[in-house]
């Protein structure tokens, strides 16, 4: 079983510093919603976004959507092996049921969000798909009990992600850490709570592409694609 | 060097027959261009496309969009070791230079495109970042000259994503084919092109999933990974 935490994610609602500012004001009354329920969005509110404090962190809703796709259509989340958790840079956490079906589509993707920040759980009645609560990272962290976390980033160790993985896919109950963030690095608040940092390339990979590798390579550690692919050729010998 | 085709991908403007449907229309106002500069798009014509044959394989822009931001953002391109071609369902093809840095915001990323329809060019004047020529696979293979072809299909054998590489690694020129589309099968014309036919899980993977895992097992096979992790630590040495 993997855990996946999306860290520091740059998803947020416009912060109220920014609500009177005229691009978000022009914004709110082209979607004909209040600011206080919008995402913040670089695409949209990028000289707006520029006055915020650690602001390159920010307002990047895009990351969460494509790794999140990434994760939940992974043949290890198909097989119930795979828990995310959305942790974003204003301490929420999204946790996200594995069997959500999440809307390609990113207008949709943003409209549910909204909602989800608005109602706090995704349908609003009923077991949830998505719930958000206001946590921080080591009160979430205390809830999983993770054996071992392994964070990856550029400041990390030189690893190939096929050594680092190989290490945690003996451990009972690991989380792995991906910055859900365009620029910049974890906080040292993050960091503390981490056994091991590794950095798997010369350079920053995109989030969804570290998302899909992690996911893939546990799924080759615990010898998934073979297991799945004996059960396809019993399936057609039996059809 | 790896070449990549998306093929019979779900990326059309709309076509004629759809001009007059009412859903189009009220699209087509909201966004102040003609019916013909715009992308046919499920999640807003969703009751329009229904009247289309073969629907099931058309109007969905964001698996192009995904699948390109996951192969343009690899080490493998950033290597230079990746040419991405997208093939659409109508016989255009796209040829994506390796240096193109593609919007991350998905509305953006359509306006592009249409762009793109229209002018057959990105940037319009200069050296070209995207061109689109009307061309089918055949026409498209011939030019590229592969060694070898394979795609990946649910209806191909069962082999792992690693075995699968492991063949084509040592080819001179091989081209994977992974399908652009939702549903559904590439065609038989397709398959006719295609030296193996391979299915790497039990069930139907997502295009942007299949893409990502590819290239990075490309890269596994041809050590890059370790390569570029060797270059980190002498850059972390001197500096």
């Amino acid at each position: 079983m993997l855990t996946l935490i999306l860290a520091e994610s740059a998803l947020e609602t416009i912060p109220k510093k920014l609500w009177k500012h005229p691009v978000v004001k022009r914004y709110s009354e082209k979607c004909g919603k209040l600011p206080k329920f919008l995402l913040l969005d670089r695409s949209y509110h990028h000289t707006a976004i520029k006055s915020l404090k650690g602001n390159e962190k920010r307002g990047r809703p895009d990351i969460v959507h494509f790794a999140l796709l990434e994760a939940l259509s992974s043949p290890l989340n198909k097989e119930r092996l795979l828990q995310v958790y959305v942790h974003t840079i204003n301490d929420y956490v999204i946790t996200v049921n594995p069997q959500v079906r999440l809307p390609k589509n990113y207008n949709r993707f943003i409209g549910l969000m909204e909602q989800l920040f608005e109602f706090r759980k995704i349908p609003p009645t009923g077991p949830p798909l998505l719930t958000l609560t206001h946590e921080t990272l080591p009160h979430l962290l205390q809830k999983i009990k993770p054996t071992f976390v392994l964070a990856l980033t550029r400041k990390g160790e030189p690893h190939t992600l096929e050594q680092a993985v190989a290490k945690i896919s003996d451990e009972e109950k690991t989380v792995v850490m991906i910055g859900g963030f365009p620029h910049g690095h974890f906080s040292t608040k993050t960091l503390k709570l981490v056994n091991e940092t590794v950095s798997i390339d010369l350079e920053m990979l995109e989030t969804w592409t570290v998302t899909s590798r992690v996911i893939y390579e546990y799924e080759r550690a615990i010898s998934l694609p073979k297991k799945r692919l004996r059960e396809l050729t019993v399936e057609r010998k039996t059809s």
